[in-house]
């Protein structure tokens, strides 16, 4: 059979997510990886885990692996709206809804909102998973300026006056791949901006919970809660394999986006939504969320440190508080790529920012460094690895 | 905001599932309901879930909770390889992917295949949950005529003549909502006419592994491995809030359906995939699967026994020997939406058989009786009351 005549039109904007395959180079034994983009294992309760598992079993016996409502595990829900509470965004149980991860929202966001051509307002660089969930469907991508701060208020300005875009996805704290945070006074600013033209922002926020200095910021959501649909997961503070992401959207849009999930996968995993229901309930993210932040931050300090210490001074890096990454940009025109190649034959793996960006001639002296996955002293030695391969490449 | 105007315009043939819609009635206390889809919470092995969990934690410890290959969790797949073997497939575990739940593959090889207009064969009546994924992508449904035996060949000949067909859909064996199973020789003579038309089939089999009686029929994938994606799931042999399903497919499209699914949700819950893997590995299923069986063969006698005695003889059922559905015919004309009302205000639910058509004339006078959910004697009762709502229908 030639089954590529069977392939549809969409199928051409579908493309192997580059960091994976990128990953591939760097399971060759010996190589020490800076390129991942996911928490450490050490970071999960695994002390704790088969208390949770047993409270499951015992409150919910047989319903915990029963189908249950395309909506998402009620009980779980009850807890949601309270971790939301604490991020100042009140959501009844009832308007949040729980998915196979965030990346199952952002896929029913697509799947709903976007025809062939419809315009998505895009931070550049931009979170790749989103990406790869919203190509299917065939949009254009208008990509926004950011800095240090986060996005320009300006430039999304300039998007939503010279295009109709369809919708803004932002990931607006400790953003994959930057590390960047949106400032509160322009927080406030796109609030007002997305209001007047009354423009929907997907508000993607795994990171918030890992922050090792500073204050919290309010999420966009608070400012303007009609026009965001707000984003989160248990990933990053609790365990990514369960696959636990959940929503907080207007009422009209989470009716459709349920309606598209049905479709896609009934629900997510009843025993896993039960498990992390218990998990929020019990106190028990109480108790180790400040476990996973201080195995965290003496690691980002590391990075930092390391980088002040080996990497040249026109070798410049965001400022960050928490979440996972740090973002290194080189002198203009330095090429990530070359350097990728030559650090990865000296054992030391990262990943070049250019696959963040929609527009393939940007960001190719850009680079993202994960801080998660390797203790202090290995991200010292990985940091002036990378700079001996940096000193390679004049 | 007008969030109507955001809505894609795939969206129109996004419709709520009418079951699902139905259910809502069922739940009014008292109403005693033949008309789920699912498993009784009886047939899950509750007994030995705490010793699965505890084999989990032990052999994978915290790489149950990380993130995970899209491709599925390798132990999984070995064990799958194993079962599909004892179904007559060969497949390696490298060429079987797990997904969320069978309906995961479905959407994704919706996503993967259809563009708008695309035409689709089923048999008619077909799987109300295949229609739903597939609808997004708004495709042609071209309607094939099936009868006790199954999809009747002449009728897919026709449509493989006539037609541009993307691919052909099936639920093969005890078939949802019919009951119905495919004979062999007609297995084999699809299995021929798809090969010599170079015609991509979809084999759904989530239920063949119920089999109370009669002998094994091999998955047509056995007579036409090239031409077929079979599918399957451990939501009727496991537990379906676990979200556990797999298909075996061509290495072509196998690669496609990954990349696919890596946008819709990454990958499925790698916890719940080792604990379908210990199931599996353990003997667990080997034990369990008798159990199972013994609690649905002598509902569904008790089911054929009831409308033996109180149905009147014009209303007929298909044999079956396995699944979970009993279909009914009334005489021509016969309104089983109105015996539906009825039904209801009498106390027990059923589903129209006319929902699971796609043809809106057709299956009026059907109905799709579940028997997993109650007991015989419940079943006897509910049968006994359709009937006395039957004699209010003149």
């Amino acid at each position: 059979m030639e089954y590529e005549k069977l392939l549809a039109s969409r199928t051409k904007l579908m493309e192997a997510n580059a960091i994976r395959e990128i990953l591939k180079v760097v399971s060759k034994p010996g190589v020490i990886s800076l390129a991942g983009g996911i928490p450490s294992p050490q970071s999960f309760p695994m002390d704790i885990i088969n208390e949770i598992v047993q409270k499951v079993l015992k409150n919910y016996s047989s319903s915990a692996f029963q189908y249950d409502l395309t909506e998402g595990f009620m009980p779980l829900r009850e807890q949601l709206s309270l971790l939301l509470k604490t991020r100042n965004i009140k959501s009844s149980p009832e308007s949040i809804n729980v998915t196979s991860g965030s990346q199952g929202v952002l896929d029913s966001i697509a799947k709903l909102l976007i025809s062939k051509g419809d315009k998505i307002a895009l931070e550049a660089p931009s979170y790749l998973g989103a990406i790869s969930a919203f190509n299917p469907y065939e949009p254009e991508y208008i990509r926004m300026d950011m800095d240090d701060k986060g996005l320009i208020p300006q430039s999304l300005e300039l998007a939503l006056i010279n295009h109709k875009i369809k919708f803004i996805y932002l990931v607006p704290t400790f953003q994959n791949p930057t590390g960047r945070t949106l400032s509160i006074e322009r927080r406030k600013k796109i609030a007002e901006l997305i209001i007047r033209h009354n423009a929907l922002l997907i508000e993607d926020d795994p990171y918030s919970a890992l922050r090792y200095q500073g204050e919290d910021i309010p999420p966009l959501k608070t400012f303007a809660p009609d026009n965001v649909i707000y984003i989160s997961t248990l990933s990053k503070i609790f365990a990514p394999g369960l696959r636990i992401g959940f929503y907080a959207a207007p009422d009209f849009l989470s009716k459709w986006l349920v309606l598209t999930k049905q479709g896609v996968d009934l629900h997510t995993s009843t025993f896993n939504q039960a498990l992390a229901a218990e998990y929020l309930k019990g106190g028990y993210l109480e108790n180790h969320l400040p476990k996973i932040k201080a195995l965290y931050k003496p690691r980002r300090q590391a990075m930092i440190n390391a980088m002040e210490k080996y990497f040249p001074d026109n070798f410049t890096y965001s400022r960050s508080d928490g979440g996972m990454f740090l973002w290194v940009q080189g002198p203009q025109d330095f090429d990530m790529i070359d350097l990728y190649k030559k650090s990865v034959d000296n054992g030391v793996a990262f990943v070049p920012g250019k696959f963040f960006f929609t527009d393939k001639t940007e960001g190719i002296n850009t680079m993202r460094l994960n801080y998660t996955m390797a203790d202090e002293a290995t991200i010292d030695y990985a940091v002036k690895k990378i700079a001996q391969s940096i000193s390679q490449c004049d």
